[in-house]
This record gives C-alpha cells, structure tokens and sequence, in this order.
C-alpha cells in the first residue's frame, strides 16, 4: 500500500513524502537523529472539525446552559444568557472579533467558562469531558464528535510516528478537554498533549491529595505563546508543524530554521460539501503561506476522503 | 548480574524490586500497564549532590560575580555583593531559613537570579549552562560537577527503564539548566524533565523566531507545585517518587493512591565520608516517611559506591 493514500496525488502528499525521506535518509545532508523529530499539530480546525463552533465550546455552552436552568439569576448575565438562550449569533460574533484581533469582549465569556468548572478535580473534569465527548453529536455533520477528526492527517500522524516522529498537540483549546481522548483519536499520547490550561492547585487530603481546577487562568496557548509552550514542554524546536489559522502563525514561524530542514502545513477549509469552507481567522496565515512557500493543504484536493466512515 | 547491584543487599533494594515485579507481573493484582508506569525524581540531593550549595546556585553566582566584576555599583548590593565577595554565610542563611519555611530573604536573591540571565536567547543560557556543568569541579569532592550524580540512583532509572517505566525529573532546579545533560547523565530525554522556569517570550526574527528569557518568575517547582507540575506535564499520577527534602513531601504524598502499587524513596544524607550529612530541610519529610512507611535510602548504608571511581 503506498504511504498517505487517504492524500490525492498532489503537491501537498508529494511535499510531506520527500520531507520525511529527506529527514530520515541516513547519511543524507538533511538527516536528523530521531530524537530531534519533533512534530507540532493545531487541533481545532487542523485534525479535528472547528465549525460551527469549536467542540469544547459547545461543552462549556452545555455547562453553562445547565448553570443558568439551576439559577435564574445567571440568564440574565453573559455568557450564561447566550448560552441558556442558544443565542450563536453573540458568541460567533465573539469568535470571528477574536480572529480580527479584537478580544474586548473576550475576558466576558472566558469569565464564564472559568467559572463553568471551578473547584472540580482534575479526575471529574476529565470524567466530564470524557463523556461529552462520547456521547455528543456534531450539530450539522450527522456524526459523533469523536468522528470528526480529519481520517488525512490521522494517517499523516501515523505515518510520521512509523518515521521516528514524536507527535505533539499544540492547541488553543483546552490541554485537560483533549488528553482523555488523545491516545483514541490520533494515537498521541496524554503527555504530548499541550494546550491551553486553568490554574490548577493541589490539596492534600487522606489518599494522596486532588488536583483542583481554579477559576484562573494560566496559559491561552495561542498566538506567541505556541512557540514558548512548545519549547517549554519539548525541549526542542519543531521540524513540522501544521496549523490553520493566525494564531499558529509563530509556531509555523518557529518550525523553520536556516540550514535545517522544515515543512509547514496550513489546512484551508474549502470543502463545502465535505466540511466547510472558510478563510475568517486565517487571513494572515494563509499570506504567510503563498509568501514563505508554505505547504498549503486543500481539503477539496488533497484528501480522498474527509471523516471516517461510519459515523457514531 | 543481580539487578540493582550497587546497592547494598538491605531493605531499600528489596523495596524497589518487589514493587518492580509486582508493576510488571502479567496477570498480578499489582499489575500496571507500561503507559502509565510513570517515575518522578527530584534532582538536587536525590539524583546529584546539593551541598555544599545546588549546582546551579554556584552557576548563578558566578554569573552575579562576573557581572559585578564589570559593574562596582553592583558590589554595594545583594546577592551581588555575596556573590562577588563570595560570602556564602549570607546565602547559606537564607537557604536555611527556606528550609525553615522562612522566605522573607529570598526575593533580594531571586531579583538577582532573574536579572543575572535576563534577555538572552533559551539557546544561549543552554550553551552557558552546558559548558559550566562540563568545566566546573565540585568545591570540596575533587571531581567535576558532571560526575556528582549518584551512580546507584542513575542505575535506578535504568533499571525502572528496562521495566517499562518513564522516568521524569521534577526537580525545584530550573529546567532549563538540566536539559543539556539530562539524557547523558541519567538517562532522561529533555522533554521529561520538569523544574523551575523563568518566564520566556518569542521574539519573530528573519529565522524562526527566538526565546527569550525574562527577569519574571514562571513557576518554582517545589513543594505543592511539584504535584501540579506533573500532572499538567504528565496528564498521570506518579506510581514511583523519590526526593530528599521537605519541598518533595507533597510530591511523594501525590504518588500513592488506594488500590494502587505505589512506592515513595527519600534519600537520606547520613554518609559524611563519601558525600555529607545533614537533616536539615528535611525533617518533616522524615517524619513522614517514618509515619507512612515510605522506604528511607541510606546513601551509607543502602548504596555500595556513591559516585562514579573516575573523577572529571
């Protein structure tokens, strides 16, 4: 069977074949030992579906909703009105502001969602995810959400992993939300999990002490911060990273080195009929792309197939 | 050969081999899969010699040194006067009064501490790190720093290796002053050790961007964030941990759990022919290890040698 042949025959399988024969060519100039083959994934919208809505969003909307139908005060106070009245149209508002650089409304819902799983220990919040994501269907695609990983780039990360890679996800969302399901869904396991966090607090107590999640935040891993959360947990520099929008912009900066090989992947959205098909929120990365001669990867083109299957 | 034959046919050795085989026994009560085998060590006093002061305190300070060196209004002001005057009565204090739980010294060190590598390149404070720990012999032992660490300990992490277990290091150190030596000395891939960090920054350039080390204060991986730094790390609790100090005691009470094999090891520093002696910082973890029953390493009693025979 030939390698990646859920990917078309096109310039973007073509790109990652020869990056990865150049790198584990022994004794070719662009050899790199194993342990320094380092691969970093965006998770929303680059292995996993982000519309209509990010999935962790729609289990905190959940969260949120369940708050405001045990107190009446909450429907009166963002985010738990929009969440309780499925109001989409102030939290997609909220999004595409953040894309354009405008988060003023931004502390409002990340309030909310601090509070959503406040004093919980790590133990249940997890349960919680867990189960959410089992249970839950995409609201439009017909499936479960644990299907609606990109089958392309689940092949992509086993093919790299049979090449000495060691696959990390590097995501804006929630490092706590993927780790449960990590290991099933793209084979990468809980410790190379890396994501945006709450401040967390151990207390002591008779069996070993819990990890409690407190309403603060400790890192957005998104933007600038990627490249630092990368080096910070890995040690190293990426040699591929794949994104999707602006904020993966520094860590596929931070991929390329002079005299060192590199392959940046941006996954763009133009599949309507498969997926869906849109640019907000990934207008600078797709000019960085063009620019740099980034591996720009066309689910219309690239991809045979989109999702597995058989849905949920 | 015997398993673990540098140390001493006694208690501790039988401690770490039955627990070993009773991880590992296919089909046993006690049996844990190989993913989830997670080992923890502290690193200063547990893995490598701490006195007469931490290793990298001594790099620190020769840092502060040189920096008064070029800079006489410095040498009116601590820690640089300490350093430059090499009056180690001032920071041995305040490492006492630390272990005391008195910290009231401590931020006139830190300040100094983040000014001392402040703006440089995570690169740049590795080479620097790495070329120290290289050059540099232990003030009183007549071996370089590089051969301070403890061979039966080194030979522990092999040992819990080739039983399918991952070693990490969570040590109050600063992670980035470990990374350089850490596979080479004991074994442990960079990317599992954990430790103190400053914060860092990315910095877009024409190559990739840089890290930047800022005069801030990330995390102090010690005492009740040892816990939390590796589970946000580890995403597990630890099955094995062992420590030397006060700092570790959260850290071990986090790896035992009901229902699971767990196994704690505080080190005991009672050996002043071949290392030193002292209690000091580590009294309440004793108490403790004494009251719960966790395995007390004797480094005279329980380990054959201490250090490797050929000094740097």
């Amino acid at each position: 069977m030939a390698a990646l042949d859920l990917w078309t025959d096109g310039m973007a399988r073509a790109a990652i074949i020869e990056f990865v024969e150049r790198v584990t060519t022994p004794g070719g100039d662009d050899h790199v030992p194993p342990a320094e083959r380092v691969a970093v994934f965006d998770n929303d919208g680059t292995l996993w579906c982000e519309k209509p809505m990010p999935i962790q969003l729609d289990f905190i909307l959940r969260r949120l909703a369940a708050m405001a139908d045990q107190d009446p005060e909450l429907r009166t106070r963002q985010p738990w009105q929009a969440a309780y009245t499925r109001d989409y149209g102030w939290l997609g508002q909220l999004i595409t502001s953040h894309y354009q650089g405008d988060d003023s409304e931004l502390p409002v819902l990340a309030a909310g969602i601090l509070q959503a799983f406040a004093g919980i220990t790590v133990d249940d919040f997890e349960a919680q995810a867990d189960a959410f994501l089992r249970s839950t269907q995409h609201p439009t695609l017909g499936r479960g959400y644990l299907t609606c990983a990109y089958r392309p780039m689940v092949q992509l990360l086993g093919y790299l992993e049979a090449n000495g890679f060691a696959n990390y996800i590097a995501s804006g969302g929630g490092r706590d939300f993927m780790r449960p399901i990590s290991q099933e869904v793209y084979g990468i396991p809980r410790q190379r999990v890396i994501g945006s966090s709450t401040t967390l607090a151990w207390e002591p107590d008779e069996g070993g002490g819990r990890i409690i999640r407190k309403p603060e935040l400790d890192v957005v891993d998104d933007g600038p911060a990627k490249p630092v959360r990368i080096w910070s947990r890995v040690g190293r520099r990426p040699l591929l990273a794949a994104g999707n929008s602006n904020g993966d912009l520094p860590m596929l900066a931070f991929t390329g080195q002079p005299g060192r090989p590199s392959l940046r992947l941006l996954v763009l959205h133009d599949d309507p009929a498969r997926e869906f098909d849109y640019t907000s929120g990934a207008e600078h990365a797709l000019q960085q792309a063009r620019r740099h001669g980034w591996t720009v990867v066309s689910m219309e083109h690239d991809w045979r197939v989109v999702f597995a299957e058989t849905p949920l």
